[in-house]
């Protein structure tokens, strides 16, 4: 069978996951309290044969100014609601962040092992570490341990869920009503993890999913977090915003798993895009710009400073954004973006222009036809830029409706994309 | 209204939660690991108008004798199964054990908030401080914090959590696509919880369900554990197993909450019942002896030791109980239940007899007719024993199916029992 690409929803249990005139647009649907919202949207995708949604999260909320006009905010824990989706759904994947820095892994390996258990072996754990020192603050520390330390933590994090998630095979299980024989104890491991942050021991007492183990989806910016991600990752998301620089992660991330030991083909490269389409090209791009103009410059520049650690507040709006000073939170990745918007050098943009890209197109933006899109997707994913998409709606979720019945459609056509799921859990459909 | 009785059925994530002979019941449905299995009870149990079912749960697998033959296994975590059961319903109630000794405040005030929010606020909390050193040695920890620690742990896990679900009122929400005004910040609660063992801050990133936050239950033996249950607990729980036991129990916990400065009658005693019913008393009484000849010894002994500290595997089968010693840990609850199974003193049994009592008939059992089971039960109710009970299922489920089908009509004929709900969230119906 020629290559297929893969696809997956990007959600966040808020208004805004993205970008940040999405909550404003009227054709947008603000029910994003209540979980039948959330499993309407993965019906959709299903249906349209996604691979998976995936849900960002962050343990707090963001400051003052992102709230109270930007909307971007995580309002529910993503685990229980990636329940209730899974339960409404018999195919998709649903990928969870969750973070490494706060739980003991043996409650992490539980939760996470009882929810792939549930859905027959469709859960993603996105794996994420924690960075801002309002999280530690909730969590009984006085601020966020350093990247090293983390990912140390992450790391070994990883290794005992993944000796927990092996240690409890369902053969154990024999049930015999007549001999009274329920389970043969025998076929369980013990075995005990002793690392620097975490000590833990099983068998787990939950039994291994149908795929044994949850998939691990991973985003790393920085040198630890790629090289974290070439290491564990099976699905790798990356917000690189040019096809250049899509090329350029894909072949780093390639590069390094084989250097892990790992087939990099085991190691799915996901791309965030955003999707404009429409029956033409200027539809298409007049919605786009449509939306765009609803975000809040205050929010845009609040959140734009919270996600990048350079502090853009204490700047005119006009300056330009070559007078930045980049302070010691925030992630790498999202740096490098904000420098980078536009495949290339942003610092002749000034902070107002460069905060607003940054709110809405840190994505690569596509906006056209469905053959447009498909065309921009096929050239990615032929030429080394991807193995699939990750997929924002900055209209929720008409944009993910108009991507399932115009695009998906193209893209089938052309063989690049499945017609049906070619099994039951989230590793078949990954490949 | 006349006062009327509450109903709670009594669940826990694997084969056998009481009663040691279920799984081998030739009528008893072993796809225990299923979510559908569970929501088919719930919704069986909701049909019958109850208030709630409950999940125990403990953190590891039991020793290899209670697994190979006894069936006693917590084998999910029951948060997720419960946002399962908990989307299925509409109006039932769903309690679930979670321990304080492990988590952050904030992550258990996230992840029950947010099953709380989602169900409308049908969420109940059964708050434990876990026991076992196998427990806290997957936790990195070296043993099991002593009881007064885990209790003040407890109570801080408590405080910070109420604090945290005071903290995000929905009022906060504005959402105004018009004027970009998407909350008001204002309306959040900014605050610092800092305790001996908890360390936190709020607001807390998810808004406050409609019952504004879980209902506590709370099951204490221990006179700490009574205390944490009178100042806190709304739902209490109880094994007392006769019902002199159940009124003595009854009218200390009262004393306790009034002392505590509460209204007694927000704090509502439920004694776990046994019920085998059917249409004639001999029939009920023959099913009851049929799944109690089911028990396996070596199981029983296992788990009674290992349930109240007391080693009963060191001893021989035929001894008498009364030449037993008490180890370190376990419940006192449970081993005030092993020494006094038949209402008063178990001496004269020997050790297999009062292990298979302990694996079968610690709750007080009831087998009649469905006038008897309910006689039974309107004269606990009626002299100050008990305001509703925790029923256990011998078989599963046929037993909650003989209880709603035979017993419930009875109750709501005589005016002891709702025939709707009163509203829509837990708290509500508790009344």
């Amino acid at each position: 069978m020629p290559r297929q690409l893969h696809l997956i929803g990007f959600l966040g249990t808020g208004p805004t996951v993205h970008h940040y005139g999405t909550w404003r647009h009227p054709a947008t649907d603000n029910r994003f309290l209540e979980s039948a919202f959330w499993e309407r949207i993965a019906l959709t995708l299903e249906d349209a044969k996604f691979d998976a949604v995936f849900f960002a999260d962050a343990q707090v909320l963001y400051s003052d100014e992102v709230m109270s006009r930007g909307g971007l905010l995580y309002l529910l824990d993503p685990v229980p609601l990636a329940a209730n989706v899974l339960r409404a759904t018999r195919h998709l994947g649903v990928g969870v962040t969750v973070s490494t820095t706060f739980y003991e892994a043996y409650a992490l390996a539980r939760t996470l092992g009882t929810v792939d258990f549930l859905s027959g072996g469709r859960l993603a754990w996105n794996v994420v570490t924690s960075v801002y020192d309002e999280e530690a603050r909730r969590f009984s520390m006085a601020k966020m341990p350093d990247r090293d330390m983390r990912y140390d933590r992450a790391r070994e994090v990883l290794e005992a869920c993944f000796e927990l998630w092996d240690s409890f095979s369902p053969d154990a299980f024999i049930v015999d009503q007549g001999s009274g024989r329920f389970m043969d104890p025998a076929k369980l491991k013990t075995f005990e993890y002793v690392g620097d942050h975490v000590r833990t021991r099983g068998p787990l007492n939950v039994p291994a999913s149908p795929q044994g183990r949850p998939v691990i989806m991973q985003a790393g910016g920085s040198e630890k977090g790629r090289d974290f991600a070439a290491r564990f990752g099976e699905v790798i998301f990356t917000m690189a915003n040019s096809v250049e620089g899509m090329r350029s992660f894909y072949a780093d991330m390639k590069r390094r798993a084989a250097a892990a030991g790992r087939d990099p083909d085991d190691c799915k490269i996901f791309p965030l895009i955003q999707v404009s389409v429409a029956e033409t090209e200027s539809i298409a791009r007049e919605r786009l710009e449509y939306v765009n103009e609803l975000i809040d410059d205050d929010a845009a520049i609040a959140w734009t400073s919270l996600a990048t650690g350079a502090d853009l507040r204490s700047m005119s709006p006009d300056e330009p954004l070559a007078n930045l000073r980049v302070g010691p939170e925030g992630s790498t990745g999202s740096l490098n973006l904000l420098l980078s918007t536009r495949n290339g050098d942003n610092s002749t943009l000034t902070v107002r222009e460069a905060a607003r890209l940054f709110s809405s197109t840190t994505a690569l933006t596509v906006a056209g036809t469905p053959e447009q899109v498909a065309d921009q997707m096929q050239e990615i994913f032929e030429t080394g830029g991807a193995d699939g998409f990750i997929l924002a709606a900055p209209v929720m979720p008409g944009s993910f409706e108009d991507f399932a019945r115009l695009v998906v459609p193209v893209l089938q056509q052309r063989g690049l994309f499945r017609t049906e799921y070619p099994g039951t859990t989230l590793r078949e459909t990954l490949g």
